[in-house]
Formats: C-alpha cells, structure tokens, sequence
C-alpha cells in the first residue's frame, strides 16, 4: 500500500475485503431464499453499487430521496425508502416514480391521504413495523392501525401495498451474541404473528427486515423474504464489537498524519477529528472510544498486537492512548491507520475513498 | 421567513445575530486593545468570512492547511493553522508562504528541523502552550523544551517566531460561568509567567488565546495580545448552556421535516440525523441532547416556551421528545426549528446556510 502521497486524513478501501463482505451476505439470501436488497446508505458510492451487480444484485435500499436520485441516475431500477415518506418531497417521488420501481415507508394514514391526492405515477409501499426498536414504525399487534393504512391506500390507483418493513435497530444495544440472537427471534416471533394476520388477503406480501448484526450473526429467517442490511459492506469497530464480523472483515480505516507526541501522557495527536471521523463512539472498559489503531503493511493493515484506542476527539484533532514501547517507534510526519468506530458516519464526512491500489471512488456530494 | 421550497434539512442562519455577535467580539477587541484574528473553522464560508471584513478583521484563524488554502484563495492575506503543523503538508506550506503572511503552530523539535530543511519561504510561527486543557502544546512552564525549539528555529532564515499560541478549551468542561473565570485566570497566570520569561529578549511576542467561552464571558485580558475564538460567529446549545451567549444570540438552527408521531411515547420523528446535526451532544438532567426545539415565526425563530430536546440521532432519523400539547400542534409534513448543539460541526455537515432572507451561502467543499 503506496501512502507516500497521502497528506491529510484519508479513508483507505480494501477492496477485496468489501467484496468478501458481498459475496458472504449474497450467498447467506441465496441459501434461504431471502431478496438481498443492500442498504446503500453506508457506502453511497456509485462506483462500489456496481461491486454488487456481479452478486446479482438488483434491488437495493436507501434512506433518503437524495440518495435515490442518485442511485437512479446510475441505472438502478428498484429503489426502497427505508425512511418514513417525507411527504414534502413529493415533486422528486413523482419524477422517480416516473422512471424506476421507486417503493416508500408508510406507517402513519396522513401520508397516505397526502399521497393518494398527490401521486402522478404508481409507486409500492411498505408498512413500516416497529418489533421492540421504538424508533419508527407502528407496533407489531396494531392491526387497527394498519388496517386503516391499507384502506386509505386502497382508494388510490397509485398506492400499491408491498409488504411490511422493520429494522431491529436494538440489537445494537445488545451486550452478547446471544442476545442479538435473543433479539432477533423474538423480531421474528412478531413478524410471524403479524404475517399470519395479512397473508391470506395479500400472498404476495414482502416480509422484510435489515439490521447487520441480526443479518450478519443468524442463519434462521422463517417466513422472512427479505434482507436489507447496509453497514456489512464495510462493518467498523462497533460491528465488531457487537460480534456481527471478525476483525478482518473490516474493510475501510482512517490514515492519519502524526503531528504531536506527548510523551508524559502516552498520547499522539493525530490530524483527523469529529469532522473525518465522527464524534459516534463505543465504550469499552467504561471509556470513550473513538477508532482503533491498526498496523499497516505493505498490502493494506492488520490488527495490531495490542488494543490503542483513540481516546478524544474536537473538531480536527483526534488523540490515540499508546504504550511506552510503541510511542517510541511512532514518528512526528509518520501515519497511523485506524479502524473507525462507525463506517457509515465516516465515509458521509470523508465523502471519497482510496483503494489500497490507489483507485479514487467516488461518494454521493 | 419562507420556509415552502424546504423539503429536507436545511442549515438556517440569521444574518442580523451573526453580524451582532461579530460586532460585539471586535468592540471587546477593540477595548482591550486586542488583535482580533477570528477562527474561521465555524462558518468556513467565503461569504460570512467577508463580513469580518466590515469590522476591521484582516488577520485569521484556521485549522487546516485546506482551510488556509480557502480563504487565500478569497484575498486573506495573513492567515494563522492553529493546529500543529503538519510536515507531510510541506508542498501546500511552501505555496501559500510564497503568497501570504502564513503563520504556523510549533510544538515539537522534530518538525522545526524539517521545516528548516524544507521551507523555501518565510512562514512566522507560534509556539503551542499548554495551560491545562492537556491536548495539545508545551506546559507553560517546560523552559528547556521552549528554548530547544527557539535555538533550532533561530537557524532558519525562514521562521520567524512570533508568540505564544494557546487554546483554554477546559473552559468547555465547566459547570459555571464562575468556573470559566477560574480556568481563565488561571491559564492568564500561567501565560503571565511565560511571558515574563521571554519578553525581554523577544519584545514583540504575542501572546494568543483562544476559546469562545473566555472571549465571550471574561472581561479582562491582561498581558494578552490576539484573541481567537470562533463559535462565537454562530454560537449554539452548547455554548449556551457554558453561559457564553444568550439564547437570542445564537445565529443558526437546522430546519426539519417532521416524518412520523408516536403519540403513546410523545414522539416526533423528524428527517435530521447524524448526518446533518452530528453526533455531539450535551447532557441535561443525565439525559443525551442532540439539539433543541424553538418556535419558528414570520422573521427566523424564537425561544419555545418550554425545554423541548432532540433526545435520539441515528444516521438520518432525529427523536424529539415533546408534551402533550405542542404534539397536537406539530403535523406530518411540517417544518421544526431546532438549536444544534455544536454548530461548528453541524455546519461542516450541511455544507451550506440558507439566510432568513432566502439567499444562499458557500462552505469550503
């Protein structure tokens, strides 16, 4: 890995590692005869969307108009909006539905009636289900409210029902394996119910769910026909923590200019902050972790022989906590690599990436 | 204030408040005859960076070689990084000292002997103290550390020293503002001690600091030459709740979709995550802040009655927790104000302010 040229903050790509990361993902919706529709929100990049299309890949997802103009304009037909519909949006819906299979997230009967007025072109819809995460969504068991959604919908030439939609968001509060597993069996046991209720009257509903630990971690989805996860792409330190991904699976980190040593605290001030890195960050031993470092090699970089976190963060400089032995061989004007805690949020601040070959791609502006 | 044409997050600036908050920091200047060499790293726009311009700001502060390009570029002649230099930048250093007044920031011996290799024209530099924050610089009071650096620069016919930068950013930690005044004190005292030491061989040192919260709450600069602050331009919840400003000066609140309602947890869902706001936030009664509500009116914003706060962020979903009353008040489809908690990286996210009035301003890309 050629870093000569490389001056300031900059989030290097293994490429191989992202492919790997695909093609797990892809063979795990084969094997269970799942629609694998990625969630495109974490990579956001043209020239890595097309990495999918060799896994078959045709239907993705994203969460934001912004992002769906985008992935349409590079030929991508089948777009989902897993984010409640924003009906303020409604001239970009309708000149995306114009052109694509565009499918939208419903879960309140406001935007329905909005919609059934305003719609030009036909568009899908999921219901968006809530099984325990309470961020978005209507609960699992209220069918009246469900039920009032698809009248409402009903009454629309435009508004076509799809399925229903939900994101088990609260594995990520999980503290083992096991209770990701907890989680999502208990997600499922939901599903099931609600499925139960509707299939009779809608066989061909999509019951379709998303997060990377669950989809990452479990190899049971009864009665589920859809995945739609996003951050495998790259996983980060929290996916790894969470155990959805070994440490070599990662696939991007941060290379960051050496600027300051301090000798008396152990501590290396690094050019890379809250605006390359994010100010999301684990705990681990009750401390704030904000990345870790990593050990480059000639091909790209491996885990290091011991745990150094970066440890604080202001708005461009980043502090990484190391052991005397190291701090010793860690040079002003050198660069260090860290693996960042939340892939997504980085890249949507870093907005371009380097291969370990030196290819630019690009990042949705 | 027309708000029709927003249909997703929007970074809104009240022109009047930022012209008033830059006008009352350049009369504190004026008063205390200070240099004032603003930071720029808040707005990063080409146009708010003219404003300055109005009341007599002709020297500034960045924190990266890019934003030093930027603002070159737009005919700022005398231009101070406020961040350790970074020697890997020596081809961008070497451009911009051939064209403007470059000041840099020193803390290490390694890159004095560097720069003396490298620079090919005069740069002044600073050197980085230490007063408590513990992030950055020299202790205040490591002579020999100092006077290593000064014998190894006096070789060099390029680097020309010019003072003693520092950056009291503990005033962030403080629980009052009778706090602040202590940690201001105290770093004054420090800053006193080294001042002593050096004046007479160097009569035309400056002394700089830093921190918005100083500069906005102390009236007493004694020994100080050049003040730095930059939040202060937009100031924002954070700085609100140190004490530094008063609610009515802050200058920006995101705009927001609201997206869904969840009347049985009083929750609104709005389009506004932690790509638009970031992840930072401050803790009220033990609670996460991300952000708080305010009451749009005909002409920008005002105070909302009661203490409403964005309580959740993922990457695009935004939770604010409300009371009974205002939730039957707030409808799918509208728009809510509310204060970001730091505006620095907000502003860094969206890249792009929509003033009151409708016209559009530039951030660095």
């Amino acid at each position: 890995m050629n870093l000569d040229n490389i001056a300031s903050p900059t989030l290097i790509l293994d490429k191989n590692k992202c492919l790997n990361n695909i093609r797990l993902m892809a063979e795990k919706a084969k094997k269970h005869h799942l629609i694998f529709r990625p969630h495109f929100k974490t990579h956001q990049s043209r020239t890595i969307g097309k990495w999918f299309k060799q896994f078959g890949v045709n239907k993705i997802t994203v969460s934001s108009l912004k992002m769906a103009e985008y992935f349409a304009n590079d030929d991508w037909k089948d777009i989902t909006i897993a984010f409640p519909v924003n009906i303020r949006e409604i001239d970009t819906i309708n000149s995306l539905a114009e052109e694509i299979q565009l499918n939208l997230t419903i879960e309140n009967i406001e935007s329905v009636k909005f919609l059934n007025d305003e719609l030009k072109f036909e568009v899908g819809f999921f219901i968006k289900i809530d099984t325990g995460y309470r961020r978005t969504g209507i609960s699992f068991d209220i069918f009246l409210t469900i039920d009032k959604i698809l009248k409402a919908a009903s009454a629309s030439s435009k508004l076509k029902f799809k399925g229903f939609l939900s994101h088990t968001g609260n594995t990520y509060n999980a503290k083992s394996v096991d209770e990701i597993r907890d989680i999502h069996n208990d997600a499922l046991n939901k599903l099931s119910f609600l499925r139960n209720q509707y299939i009779e009257k809608y066989p061909d509903l999509i019951m379709s769910i998303g997060d990377t630990p669950s989809c990452s971690i479990i190899d049971s989805f009864p009665e589920i026909d859809e995945i739609r996860p996003g951050n495998f792409v790259f996983y980060d330190l929290m996916q790894n923590q969470l155990g959805s991904c070994n440490f070599d699976q990662i696939a991007t980190i941060m290379v960051c200019p050496v600027v300051a040593k301090h000798s008396e605290r152990n501590e290396i001030v690094i050019h890379g902050g809250g605006v390359h890195f994010s100010k999301e960050f684990i705990e681990i031993n009750e401390s704030k972790v904000f990345g870790k470092l990593v050990h480059l090699t000639s091909n790209g970089w491996q885990e290091a022989n011991e745990d150094y976190y970066l440890i604080k963060l202001s708005q461009e400089h980043g502090i990484l906590k190391i052991s005397d032995d190291l701090f010793n061989e860690i040079n002003i004007g050198e660069l260090v690599g860290i693996i960042p805690v939340h892939s997504c949020l980085t890249a949507n601040l870093m907005k371009e990436y380097l291969s370990i070959d030196g290819e630019q791609l690009d990042y949705i502006l």
